[in-house]
């Protein structure tokens, strides 16, 4: 996706050979047009699937989800990563390790919101070891729902996430895939 | 707002008589057709206000904020409530009691999305006892923002928040506002 990619190389800043900073439009300050633009390209990929339900994790894949599921005309489910005092009834858990942050986090959904029936776009802001997708796929599982497809913003190629996703036999689309963060320089993946 | 408080009555649920569950719609399954009513709400209210950006809190803020500002045309920010290897350098950093979850939670804004010329509309999903606006307010305030307006989702009106911000002579718009929830029914403030 074009935009995006432009998007990365003006106001991404490359921290390290494996960590891209995003924030000043997709996972702190949110640019809403991108992220229509990002819904539209989820939408137009997945339209013709019978998705029913988006899923994602709090916070940064809120923004994409919602304008995809805008677009596609579907609820929008967050995993929770802490537990609230109203959100403790029913809940489907699992647990993901954040290599950023290195620590490990409850995501739950409540099972009220998902059902067997239902058939699953996952979204998520970016894809690098797959820890979050796996999480989610769980939590999705547990369900009894039907995963049919994964759209990621933004996938660290060089790390292990996409090449597991596909070796598992999912359908994952990522609007930008960054084959390398090296000498500070963004090289996306054609 | 008619729509909103229709989706209140039909889904939500009165916990107690200060605890209202809305995770069907707006703080874990979220409705995004909702969420584009509500942003086009807060964009008709404060359209001539020259708004320049708008701030919020993870995670439920996200997704009526990104309608507002994709209306408005204006970048959302919102506030972390936890602090990642990404977001480090040069931050803007306050703290929230959550009644709902009884624990004190560290906020924080990278100083550098949020200058001293912007007109801020600081948007949040509920308004209760007012902890996490002032926390968000503390944070504007410290980077010389101007503070143009409050746009709230649901208000709890018999809690104190709204009031402290009426007098602390804050311009609030709440686009459902909640006389109470006593007997396990949601009466509104007309």
């Amino acid at each position: 996706m074009e935009a995006l990619k432009n998007k990365i190389i003006e106001e991404g800043v490359v921290l390290s050979d494996q960590v891209l900073k995003v924030d000043a439009f997709l996972n702190h300050q949110i640019d809403p047009r991108l992220m229509q633009q990002i819904g539209s390209a989820f939408a137009e990929l997945f339209k013709d699937q019978g998705i029913t339900k988006i899923v994602t994790i709090e916070a940064s894949g809120i923004a994409p989800s919602i304008m995809a599921g805008l677009e596609l005309g579907v609820p929008v489910i967050f995993a929770r990563k802490y537990q609230s005092l109203t959100l403790t009834d029913n809940l489907l858990v699992s647990k993901v390790f954040s290599f950023t942050k290195q620590t490990e986090s409850t995501i739950a959904v409540s099972a009220k919101h998902l059902l067997a029936s239902d058939r699953v776009l996952l979204i998520d802001d970016f894809l690098a070891n797959g820890r979050a997708a796996h999480g989610l796929i769980d939590l999705i599982k547990q369900s009894g729902a039907t995963i049919v497809g994964i759209g990621v913003v933004i996938e660290k190629s060089f790390q292990k996430g996409r090449e597991e996703l596909d070796e598992q036999g999912y359908w994952v689309e990522s609007l930008a895939r960054i084959k390398s963060l090296e000498g500070g320089k963004v090289e996306f993946l054609e």
